[in-house]
């Protein structure tokens, strides 16, 4: 997509989005207390590892703390409507809520991207110091408002991997023509590197890396790319990806659905999506670190820094995309930018002296108690 | 202290943890459902920023999601039980939980501080990831359940700051003799680089910086350290605290009282705790942002990297406490350091592909978009 297109598809969405927020007024669902049945559809497959698994005990936690009075069934991927209509079943009421990542549907609005993850942008704690105390929920608020969404986070991936490639880089022309599954914005900065951009739905990338319809991929990172068995086909990892260095997902409820619960039970929501954004994220932790053990020691996998070079280049390239949506976006979007920035300048700041500072002076040399 | 008596206060202890968890059996609470208040002590001022503010929000979702069946109690500290006879309250039944930090009670046992924070351990994603999925909670809660407690994480300060120095640190030379207040493990790790370790409460650090009876002292970081003013004492602020590098607190529930809650309850407090372990640390990293910027812009403070010389004589000092406590701690205490370790090893090694990559390219040579 040239840079024009972009910024035309980034218009485009905005009718569309005021289209659906037109078919959000439907009956009020019925008074609270009374035992009720909420749907939740999600994005990702039966109990995926981290993503699914982290869905089924959100809904737990829901029914477990309402003593019942709430129950909260998970329809995994297609099994009530298809993965990428999750939304649109929770805004026509035909879901009561979606287990998801924002940046899905930007094509409403790139606003949401800004709420998921963005090239160079936040990392998991940062994203959530903006969300919770610097205005960043009140603008995700007043987004989804069009829609008749409520949206919380509900997770949270970490620093994902930079992808999976059958030839290792070079140099900066290797990316030349190089077909790349990665989506959203993070599809914007490696195809202003030159690379051919193609967008597929988790399940299917396998099978193109094994045919050749694609040479390079990246999903989200070692537990997740185990279970789907990149390392078959491409044997060089990269790190770290700097286009989505922290994926917060959402649980995006129907806002009458919501507003028709008591206050308790919304802050049941409320609180359990805050719960599980912590331990969403110690679930990949953990488990990534002992995913990516068995991807090396087991099945050879060599693990890459991206280079320097590289690493600059696209922080170049996620510079102008910011820039673009700041400067030619919808109104939501150039606000919410503008917010995202403000945090972000503040944010960085801090992350350099506080965890950058103590992860750099942890790789000194000096001996610790080993197991 | 000399490390034999070091060594002997870890063995010490482990009598005293035996005498009180006797106390601890005492009669069980009336059945639950009907409406209950719960006493919650707090080792933190009323409201103290971050600490305080979080214990107030947790006592509120508990009360809130249990549709007032359950009411939570705060008291700030000296309010009902001095701020460090709080896990005493508990373990007698004077209280029902204890806001706090675990490693305030490692006079009960050593084990008690790895469940908070050790020098050039566990970041705040990294005890997260060990206490939920590695194996920490089932730790923690067994070293606690001969107390009669059951502990969950309940807040995270994130890395904390080095500390205040009245001079500018010039060489290693410059440690030696110098009063210095810090408390715990890290207590031990500056002793064993020559410094005169000094503990007082934070209520009482600013006074004695200003009278000379110390030359310098931590707390946790700008949020804090601002409103207890200590830069008009000290205008040297070091990073990064090698010695916490992420410091969790915990809420400590009496055992009696949790078993006697409906299983709704008992998820209710164990989620609310969770939530607030990533809401504290977004509270923490949004105001640290803005509160270290007023010290540098406002009042002129200079911020300075501890040098690499001293970042590696603290990491060997660090690794012998480590290493002493795993061969001469108490039993309970060689099993936890045990499964710290084994945590730490995967753990670290993730963090540095992951975090540690993405910190450090995003200090690369390129702008991004300004607010």
């Amino acid at each position: 997509m040239k840079r024009r297109d972009f910024m035309k598809t980034a218009a485009a969405t905005t009718a569309t989005a005021g289209a659906i927020a037109g078919a959000g007024s439907f009956p009020a669902p019925a008074v609270a207390q009374e035992k009720r049945e909420l749907k939740m559809v999600t994005t990702w497959p039966k109990n995926f590892p981290g993503l699914g698994t982290s869905a089924e005990r959100l809904a737990k936690r829901i029914t477990e703390m309402s003593e019942g009075t709430l129950t909260v069934r998970v329809f995994a991927a297609g099994e009530l409507v298809p993965a990428l209509e999750s939304i649109d079943a929770v805004i026509s009421g035909t879901a009561d809520m979606s287990h998801s990542a924002a940046y899905y549907w930007q094509g409403k609005t790139k606003a949401l991207n800004f709420f998921t993850g963005v090239p160079y942008g936040f990392t998991a704690s940062e994203i959530s110091a903006w969300i919770r105390y610097m205005g960043g929920q009140e603008l995700w608020d007043e987004v989804y408002d069009d829609f008749g969404v409520k949206p919380f986070m509900s997770g949270q991936t970490g620093v994902q991997a930079g992808g999976w490639f059958r030839n290792e880089l070079t140099s900066l022309d290797d990316l030349k023509g190089l077909k790349f599954r990665t989506p959203g914005l993070a599809g914007e900065v490696w195809r202003r590197l030159g690379v051919s951009v193609i967008n597929l739905p988790g399940g299917e990338i396998y099978q193109a890396l094994q045919s050749g319809r694609i040479d390079a991929a990246e999903f989200v990172g070692p537990l997740t790319d185990l279970a789907l068995g990149f390392y078959k086909v491409a044997q060089n990892y990269y790190w770290p990806s700097f286009n989505e260095p922290g994926l917060a997902t959402e649980l995006a409820v129907n806002k009458s659905v919501y507003s028709s619960l008591t206050k308790g039970q919304q802050e049941i929501i409320r609180t359990a999506s805050e719960a599980e954004y912590d331990n969403m994220y110690a679930e990949f932790n953990a488990r990534n670190a002992d995913s990516l053990k068995t991807l090396t020691e087991e099945h050879g996998v060599k693990v890459h820094e991206f280079s320097r070079e590289l690493l600059i280049a696209g922080g170049k390239a996620a510079a102008e995309v910011i820039e673009e949506l700041r400067a030619e976006g919808d109104e939501k979007t150039k606000k919410v930018v503008e917010s995202y920035l403000q945090a972000r300048q503040k944010l960085v700041g801090w992350s350099k002296v506080a965890d950058g500072a103590y992860l750099s002076a942890r790789l000194l040399p000096f001996d610790y108690a080993r197991p």
